[in-house]
């Protein structure tokens, strides 16, 4: 992984760590659990993949994941007791998130063999799967599945970005791509409140 | 595995795909969420299985399962929203893939060379844990652990199964019969209510 | 291991499995399924550790685990509907199991080539997450995250250990200083009330 993809990736966990403060924060939840939710909403997705390719967890072995999520969530802990910060200041670095999130999961799935199907699957898993257990552990129906597209976007980014490499584009560009539609996707679909059909629109 | 196992082991997951969509659609979940809750109900309880006994996970090398739950679930969804299922509908495939299920993960389980004790209960968690897998992403108490037996059917199962072989019956004699008396008890459990004490009967 | 910190390790489990049955016995569920969430409680934490490190579960080859928690939870289940237990009678007990598996966690994530805090943060997965699995198997915010220090405790005890090991004192000695001031930390939590801040203090 090139430097700049490691910053990036450093910037996207430590993104996910605010947003898991901002949803603990709710709740009858402290300091420590603050922090517990944060990790686990920037680390959950992309260790259920590598649980799930039997690869070695990524941040067992470089502290400094670890180390970012728990920086971010403090300070975003200690800032949120002082200023009351708006809901939706993180709307667009938490797209580029899972942008980034989802582009190099479905890359690592296909890097240890996983077929194109499955692999799109692990990307959504390591894009979304954080927020899924950050609203676990905060005993909510998980947001993701709901509202305007997320879940969705980010598996139409996973979907482009495989599409891409069977058409023979090389990876770093079909990577940078199928991040932009996927973030003009999630982007699109909060300006414009679209959302996938769900049971509700029965009645 | 044999041509008409597969073919059983698919029903049983798309069987508990349409089970994770009939609970999803009570949610304010979209079509996306909805298919994830599918696919957590019909893989969960294997993926489980085969993450404790560090094998590889059934069904990241054949995207066969992943599709077959993708389209029961998405098949369903469809279905719900134009007529109004029976809830009782499944009930009888249901308990079918209960026994299956608990079955194939026990046998799984011995022949990664689990002790007796820890095979039946994987053969437990591989029969139900999709459904509690499903209920927690739902934000409900796991259904399998109240009502008409239904887990207890599982592990009753599991052990018919391991005493079968210790007697010296032939495996496929064995698998058979257990799942017989599982899906009877598990049948029976529903229509005469048979339920298991809990701390409420204290009161 | 040697025979008494088997002994030892096998109480903790059967404490966890006690706790898990008293908090699942306030729940809508049957008796298998409180012995399900007793042995999520029990094994739980050190499943999520050994998960995460790719080591084999640690019980899953030896079945003394499982049935020392099954043991538990029939136990505490049958003694519950016969008197009614004080609330607080396990908090010692418990206390000292959060600081036996925290301590042996950390041990194990050090001896698996886990950098320090990564290993200080296993150590309190250990600890405090079979807890965590039991609270969310019972549709609760998990309680470790709330009043007096737990997963704190836990932490702190974690740190002592690894910065006694870092000055150069024997593995035994400062195994059995960091229980201690993990034991002591938490009971002096206990007795005087002691939390971290909360989101709540800003109102």
């Amino acid at each position: 992984m090139g430097e700049l993809a490691y910053v990036i990736t450093m910037s996207a966990v430590a993104v996910s760590a605010i947003t898991g403060v901002l949803e603990a924060g709710r709740k009858p939840i402290d300091l420590f659990g603050v922090v517990l939710v944060a990790l686990t909403s920037a680390l959950g997705g992309g260790t259920i993949r590598d649980l799930l390719l039997e690869r070695p967890v990524f941040w067992v072995a470089d502290q400094t994941y670890l180390a970012a999520a728990v920086a971010a969530g403090v300070a975003t802990f200690m800032l949120v007791r002082l200023v009351r910060l708006p809901a939706n200041l993180f709307l667009v670095p938490d797209a580029l998130g899972l942008a980034l999130f989802t582009v190099i999961g479905t890359q690592v799935a296909l890097a240890n063999g996983a077929p194109w199907f499955v692999a799109s699957f692990l990307g959504v898993v390591t894009g979304v799967f954080g927020g899924v257990l950050r609203d676990i552990l905060c005993n909510e129906v998980p947001l993701v599945f709901a509202g305007e597209l997320y879940a969705t976007a980010s598996w139409a980014g996973a979907m482009v970005f495989i599409g891409l490499l069977q058409a023979g584009i090389a990876g770093s560009v079909a990577s940078l791509l199928a991040m932009a539609v996927l973030f003009l996707t999630r982007i699109a679909a909060i300006h414009w409140h679209l959302t996938l059909p769900s049971f509700a629109a029965k009645e």
